[in-house]
């Protein structure tokens, strides 16, 4: 058993990492005894001039509903750096890194994180440093876990919204487009355009054309309805082309929402509006399940460590909490079947996802 | 194929009865070109002189995020009596039922319910009358399916108001108990207590005594934490008690969480406050996974019917909505294991159940 | 100028008090370069052996959004002892918390509370120790502020509360009851009643019969509207009545709220059902006007101090916070005018008082 | 007395809309007796073929919570045409209205509105037909009125933004900017960021430098805060600078919440990002108090009309809802007292609103 272990979160903000931190905290200390140190600043806070904080239950009291992360995760670009917005890793310190835990007494890590976060966390654990990984993406695309905490309040917030722009384009006969996360899956923008009464849902796995959605919103204003709601996923790709819509001239016109919202003003001449909902999805107080999820994943991982159990990632499968190595953790992608289940019920309520085969029928 | 089904809903309120009935409809008619026919007041509704309405697109526009049922569910008897708060079920007038659907038109039912609903529409199935039922339990306890819509909403709501409980519990130095729903089961006290931050969990399944309960309000006390919360499931038990806490006396003392509010002042002095959800935990809107399960279980529903089956239920098991016999939907009820992996995690978390065995170690 | 002011809350928790201290601190440490001392429970904290924090722009930071009171209100009974439910207040032992005012350096008070907190912070004004009062209570029923923070956050929950009972009262064909806070007022039951959708507000300013009651129940009835939600205020009073409705036998059988629920049944033959809100109105995060009014509060109760106000209290007159004596504060009741253009209002769009004298016509 | 008359609404959405509608209905025909007509897109419905519907108890049952208006606001352009964006108002075919209106036995008007609105049924006043405004704005401009319904709603929306963005900021170290509504005005901005914790407002009315911003971001940073959260009204203006931001290019830059997040980021070096509300603070359902007041301004307006009032609009002054001549109510813009109570208590805990006189000291 350890008598000190480590704990730190990277990337970007998730609702339900201090869930997790808390829950980690008191399992580590209350049921096994361990003392527990938080890292500051992902990886950044064992490198050079450390930076850590003693975890106690009582420094954790308070945090179960917060968003954020305690521990903070500012990234300074010793493990990466954001290179024309693509993230570039360095050679990294391990070496140092290593030094410097044994220098602290910590013996174990528990480390929250996306993919790039847990392939250090790998690299850590190659070296023989005992390390479990805590999954963390809103996107919810990792094929090793069926949920990621962060996920479901991304889908609440995202459906709160699209039912405010719901009863404004009723009222107004507009076209409403909401763009929501998700750069290289549709989970967020399927269940919030499910949930959310959306008549056109665009995401990266189904490729759209404007004829269809057009089609779409003439074929509502023919049966009546004279507004269209719109979900729109940040990485929803147009028929032919390859890449995420992005600015690449000088010209930043705004992400693929506004240029959905452009074309479909041109080509509908109807009113049309754009809401990005961008870091509204990401930050604040996690709803229940994910708080649930988030507490479960951090005394599971604890347990793990605890079993003698290194270089896993806890993961929610079929319902219940495993872990799997962390090299599949960070490999393999979770896209939205485009035949699955969820897909077709959507369309058979009359949902298109503007395919040039998808003949809107209402 | 079916020219025109009928819809109903039988028994308590969950959230999410709207999603479903929206969702029928819509796959219903522009799917399959069937005509719905939504019964009113459960089976009431094609007794007699029979209550319907026709549903169509426009029906049905605008209710995916309201509470209750546009179909009402009120109870005249004729199907369920409560004799001394107890269900009791009359020689069931089928054979009329059967000849009014004839009548209708309608040529298949889709039937919203819990137990006792779902066990009517099997005697329909029995007749020979095509039927598919979709479950509905706020307090998610059918073995046969791993979420029902509503639970998600309750979970929320219990969260929420653990929230506000606890910063006065904290400000004032009391002890807070929260009654939420389960008679039979504990899920919904079990989620909202990891959820909600709570110390003390009483369920059906782990029987409480009160020196637990109270060992565990002075051990935080000794550690400086002057506050307690407790979340209490309506059918929590006593050890050595084998039914629910109920007042048959004159006295109408109120329910279990007024009994362990007066027994915890009474055992530890201290100010002790009693907060009853009650019906606060099925009204109302239900949350965003809860209209995208409900959307996706009535989609489920029509094509189960389209493609012939009857006689089943749908169900999710492993994300997935599958159809089960309508039988065995109602004969398994799914308790909390007590030493599965969620409650294990409440333990490693410092939570007490408040069974005799426990030593609290907060 | 004082170089260090002491801050306390005292009495029930009201959302929107940690707003206040938290303005209060920024502006006397950041604009008037004053230390800030925070007393901790009330009174207490300047008796025997004192407990107070040190009160910085970190101490505070984090806790606008958040419910109850960092500093406690913990009431040892050295100031005030519940005697049979009422508040008893023993000799002040004003001298020695003076002394100890003294002894900690602290120059001025603001004090947060209601009537009975406020009463004891005008025995130190006439002591000739400086104090300001920032008045506290969530029923708003202080004839000096128009508005008090709190009040509009319980207006939100209720009203979300009775949100949720209208879909299942609709549904189920029902009687719904609310009890919300109120003991000598209805100014709660009235704005949630309005907001909520109640047809039927019992508050202690209108004494009501049941004859009435039932009238209107069985009218909406007679109209199509199978359901009728009932707001009743704690503090409601039947027609002959003089004090509030008390369990004083051994039976304790609950508040107005279950009593209205017990009568309404029984006369009506309804399905009717309670929920007592209770401890849900006080706590947890204040909405957006609460915050805003608190911090707005608290920011001008250091200006008065510097200016050298004493004695005084902060209210909200004409929209705008000024300055009234301590003395008048705590004396005059602010009661629901009964035909005032809110109940006016009220009655206009079909609401029943239940008054005798009403004749209910939806 | 009346027999029959009218209502409509005009402009953009606001929520209360159909609070307000309920109102009228029920306080017309139940209070009153009258016979109530909606007439449906503004005026629009009562131009050539006429559109409108019956409104009674039934109609307006359950609209009370609900976004938008159930009349709609749809813009022909009889009444206004958009020409380069501003609003341009042709003759006005107020005779045929008058026709139409004779025609349709409508004898007065309650119109619900903005300034533009307000102005036409003024007209209709002018020609001796009988009109009572009610004042819709969600900017809160309105001289003569101190609150119209919606903007306590607005209020809570941006505040829930800038709770979430909070948390993100803090965790990574960002500047976060947050766009809300008010091109004239900075009341929401003000209050929002009152009530969410900005460090930075900037509105309209006073008018900002970088050099001051900046300024504020590196205060903080070097106080050991290393996020800064920013509120802009989008009517928000830089020294020096006498209109609102606009992108006259073809360029498309985005409103003045990313110019600021640009600015700000290129002159701190500091990661910033932007989120702009637009239409999720109009749209969904409206809190208690937006409930509350349109309720009461919708009783008052029928009020009135009953006893022969006409050209006024309805006004909330001093709490209590008055009258006001039409012609008033459209000319005088109510700005934020830029040395006045709340901006004052702002600046005093430490928030800078970019005035180059501004010394920052947080």
């Amino acid at each position: 058993m350890y008598k000190q272990i480590g704990i730190l979160t990277g990337g970007g903000d998730a609702p339900g990492l201090n869930a997790v931190i808390r829950s980690v905290v008191r399992t580590a200390t209350g049921r096994f005894g361990m003392k527990c140190t938080g890292i500051e600043d992902s990886f950044e806070g064992i490198l050079g001039e450390t930076h850590t904080m003693s975890l106690t239950q009582k420094t954790v009291s308070g945090i179960l509903p917060r968003g954020g992360t305690i521990l903070g995760t500012r990234n300074r670009g010793s493990f990466v750096k954001m290179v024309d917005g693509k993230p570039v890793y360095p050679e990294l310190p391990i070496g140092e890194a290593l030094a410097n835990l044994d220098i602290l007494g910590i013996e174990a890590l528990i480390v929250l994180g996306g993919e790039g976060t847990l392939a250090i966390a790998e690299q850590f654990h190659k070296r023989g440093f005992p390390v479990i990984g805590v999954p963390k993406t809103i996107d919810n695309d990792l094929a090793a876990t069926e949920l990621t905490f962060g996920f479901m309040t991304a889908i609440d917030i995202a459906t709160e919204a699209l039912d405010r722009l719901h009863t404004t384009a009723a009222s107004h006969d507009r076209v409403m487009v909401l763009e929501v996360m998700g750069r290289n899956t549709g989970w967020i923008a399927l269940h919030a355009g499910l949930a959310g009464s959306a008549d056109i849902i665009l995401i990266p796995e189904v490729p759209f054309d404007f004829d269809s959605v057009v089609a779409k919103v003439l074929e509502r204003e023919s049966k009546g309805s004279r507004f269209t709601n719109i979900v729109v996923a940040e990485g929803a790709m147009e028929v032919g082309k390859h890449e995420m819509y992005q600015d690449t001239s000088e010209l930043r016109l705004g992400g693929i929402g506004e240029y959905v919202t452009r074309e479909v003003a041109r080509r509908t001449g109807k009113e049309t509006r754009c809401v990005v909902l961008g870091h509204l999805q990401r930050g604040g107080s996690p709803n229940a399940f994910d708080r649930m999820l988030g507490t479960n994943f951090g005394a599971c991982a604890v347990r793990a460590l605890a079993s003698g159990e290194t270089g896993k990632m806890v993961a929610l499968q079929a319902g219940t909490i495993v872990t799997v190595p962390l090299s599949e953790a960070c490999t393999n992608l979770k896209t939205v079947p485009v035949d699955g289940q969820l897909v077709r019920s959507a369309r058979d309520i009359g949902i298109t996802f503007g395919s040039p085969k998808e003949v809107p029928k209402g």
